[in-house]
This record gives structure tokens, sequence and C-alpha cells, in this order.
């Protein structure tokens, strides 16, 4: 099995930070939380910029370049429902050191970003959802399939999709738990790869409890053969939990020093 | 699904305090350790007298009556490969809080402690081994397979039996983790309780490295359904996961004060 792969989610519009230096395209913000994500150990950046219908291709283009050239064409997570600013970034995008990916395609409005994920040859997440929430299961598993089938139609190879199960609030849709676990296990044994937004899980609640429980439920989703995620690389505890998963699981060498490679 | 099971592992003779403690049937530091582990949670307290051949059945007996009489009948897993120490300790034994354990059976040479289980109506811990260590999960399988039946032929209940998969350590052992954590899925998948010495993973790692790998063991585990372990319950973190993966499994209601509780 491959190494966890590590998807940082800290350029994200919903901070007023980042807001408003994607606002003022003022670079110095974005790059201090790009940095300390790639020193955290994360392998690839978010840049997350919102809906973004007024300028998003320009932002896009903007945010994709900087961060690229400022830390040697680091892959990055292309996080938009504007799918010309996608577009903009993904032509823009220096596929080095990893191809891009989109963040995210799902079985209903955005169903057609797969479409742009085939045609440049980009990573999709497909988020196994369509309005809402998925019922249960059966529902969710129609939409991986429903994914799965258009990628593959459009040429794509599986392994450069990432299915996404949906993580869910513990708090509220306890459980619901279970069965998102239970879906990435399925989604494994049918050869798939997956990913999530794992700061979902411990939304509201509190800030000393968030890196248990989503260490917690990170450590049960690899178990299920959880292959990457979105999340906070500067949560120590969390990082600690995942590396020490990927020594469980045999994607990294033991050694008494792991924690600290 | 039943709340995660916790073993107390903290009274064993290998420590060097208690060993001298045991040897003089000196009360406090056992009495200390024993509340030390029911006060971070412990549901059994483990009491383990090593081989204990010399004066096995008077230590058992002094031990568990002590154990009991302060703290409230207290329910103790009995720990030692002296078999009339056992049954010494089983004659005494108040069933009030819960059945006593028999720590444990196995498919060799400890086999006929499940006839003792069995005529004092105990739970057997049932370590899915012979000689040595499991070859694979076939191997681990026909000993489950052979300690079920047998139990089973006694009339014991399978829910009496908590099946061991024998936890192996990471530091040199690291390619049968996940064969290890399969097996408890497997025993999971046939209705059966689990449970394993967790401290075996981590032995030989770095203090400050133990609890995050037993974390992430234990997590991982009980994705795969795993129901009780032994355990040292003061160590928080380990505690705080095993929480945590229960209010992911729903045994525990989520409420901000989970941790507390």
């Amino acid at each position: 099995m491959e190494r966890f792969m590590i998807i940082g989610e800290r350029i994200h519009c919903i901070s007023p930070t980042i807001r408003k230096a994607l606002e003022e395209r003022n670079p110095e913000p974005i790059l201090k939380r790009a940095k300390e994500q790639i020193d955290a150990g994360a392998h690839y950046i978010d840049f997350n910029i919102g809906p973004a219908e007024r300028d998003g291709e320009e932002l896009m283009t903007w945010g994709v370049k900087l961060l690229q050239e400022h830390f040697d064409n680091v892959p990055i997570a292309l996080d938009t429902a504007n799918k010309k600013a996608i577009e903009a970034g993904l032509k823009v995008y220096n596929r080095e050191k990893g191809k891009p990916i989109i963040n995210s395609a799902d079985a209903g409005p955005r169903f057609d970003l797969l479409d742009l994920a085939a045609e440049y040859d980009a990573i999709a997440i497909g988020l196994c959802a369509k309005e809402g929430i998925p019922r249960d299961n059966d529902e969710r598993m129609a939409y991986c399939t429903q994914i799965l089938e258009r990628a593959m139609e459009l040429g794509m190879d599986p392994e450069d999709i990432l299915f996404d199960p949906l993580c869910l609030v513990i708090k509220g849709m306890q459980e619901k738990q279970m069965e998102v676990l239970e879906a990435i296990r399925m989604m494994t044994e049918m050869g798939l790869k997956t990913t999530g937004g794992l700061s979902n899980v411990s939304n509201g609640a509190p800030k000393h409890i968030r890196p248990i429980l989503d260490s917690a439920f990170v450590a049960m989703a690899m178990a299920n053969g959880f292959s990457s995620a979105i999340i906070n690389p500067c949560d120590e505890q969390l990082m600690n939990t995942i590396k020490s998963c990927d020594v469980i699981r045999g994607n990294i060498l033991y050694a008494d020093s792991y924690l600290e490679l």
C-alpha cells in the first residue's frame, strides 16, 4: 500500500486572514500557511477560494502560480465550485511534483468536473453525494459507482479518483460514523482510493478534544484502507497518529525516530 | 455493541515493586496500583503472579481477597500459568460485580484452563496460539476454532471467551501487524469477543512513542471490532483514544464532556 497522502486544508477562504489576503492579493499570509503545512508534512496544499464567482479565474491563476513558484512546484488541490476557475488554474499548473487535484467533483451539480479532470489529466476528488448528505451506504455507493463509471468512460485511470464518502460531524450525526467507515472499507475492497475532509468529524467539539476525535477517526479509517485526507497537518497529534498507522500498515518502515521523519 | 472493556495490567510480577510486595504479602503497593487503575477507568484488574509454582494457591487467594475486600468486589483477571492457583482464586472470588476472568487459556499447554472456566462459570481469555507465535492467520484461526469448539463442548457461552489474536511487537514484527488486525476482524465477523495485550505492540519503542503507537493500534483494532484489551489505564492518551473510538462506534453517547466521564 502507498503511504497515506496528506492534503493540507489551511488555505481556506473561510479563515478571515486568508479571505482578506485573497481579496487583496496579499501573498504573505498565504505563503506563511503554505510553508507551515509543507514543513509539517503536507503532500498537497489545498487552495480554497470559495465560490469565487466574480474573479475566480484570475484568483486561481494567481494562487497556483504564487504557491508553485515559491515552493518548488508543490502539488496543489484546486478547490472551488467555479469550474472556469479550476480550468484557469489547471492551465498554469506545473505538474513536475505531481498532478493537480480537482476538489471536488460529485454525483450532482459538479459531475462535469470529471470532464475537466479527464481533459487535463488531473486527479479528481469524487464526493459520493448529490444533494446534501447520502441517506445511507446504498446511496453513497451508488454515487461512487456513478462517478467511477463516468471517469472510466472518459478514459481516466481509477487511481486518479479519490472517492470521498463525506465525513460527517460526530456532534449531531454520531450514529452515522460507522457507516462512513464502512463505506471506506467497501471502496477499498473495490480497489479504489479514498479521501475525506477529516475536520468535519470533530466540528463543533471543544478545541482540546478535536485532535483526539480526529485522530481516533483517522486511525479507524486507516484500518479500513483510507488512503488520504484533507486535514490540518499542523495538528501534531493527528500527524503522529497517521504516521503510526502508516507504520502499522507497513507503509513506513519502523525506526525509533519515525515520528521525526 | 457493548462498550470497550478495559483490563488494567499494572499489577504484574514483572514490576520489581509488585514482585516484592507479592513476596512480602505487602498490601500497600498493590492496593495503590489497583486504586490508580480503577480511578482511571479500568473495568477489570489483572492480578499477575507469574508462574508462582511454589505458593501460587495461597498467593492468588490472598490477592483476590485483598483486592475485592478493598474495592467493593472489583472484578479480577486471575493471571498465572499455575492452574491450581487459578482454581484457588476462583474459590474465593466474589462475582457480585462480574465473573472472574482466567488469563489465559490457549490451544496448547493451557488448553485445560477452559475446563476450569466451564466448571466455575468464569470468562476465559483464549490465546490463539499453541507453541510460540502463530505462523499466519490460518494457524491463528485454527486455534481460535479449536478453543471455541472445546468451550462449547464444555457448555460455555461463546460470549464468555475473549479471543486473543496475540498482539505482536512492531519493532521486529512490523509486517505482522495487519495480519493481527485482520484476525480481530475475522473473529468479530464470527460473532466472537476479542482481547489482547496491547503493550506488546509498542514494546521496546521509546517511552514517549509508546502511547502514540498503542493508541493508533487500538483505534485500528476497534475499527475491526476489538472488544477489550489488557492495557495500562493510566495512559491518558490511550484511554482518550478508546473513549473516542467508543463514541465513533456509538457505544458511548457523545457529549462535549465525554472524556471526563
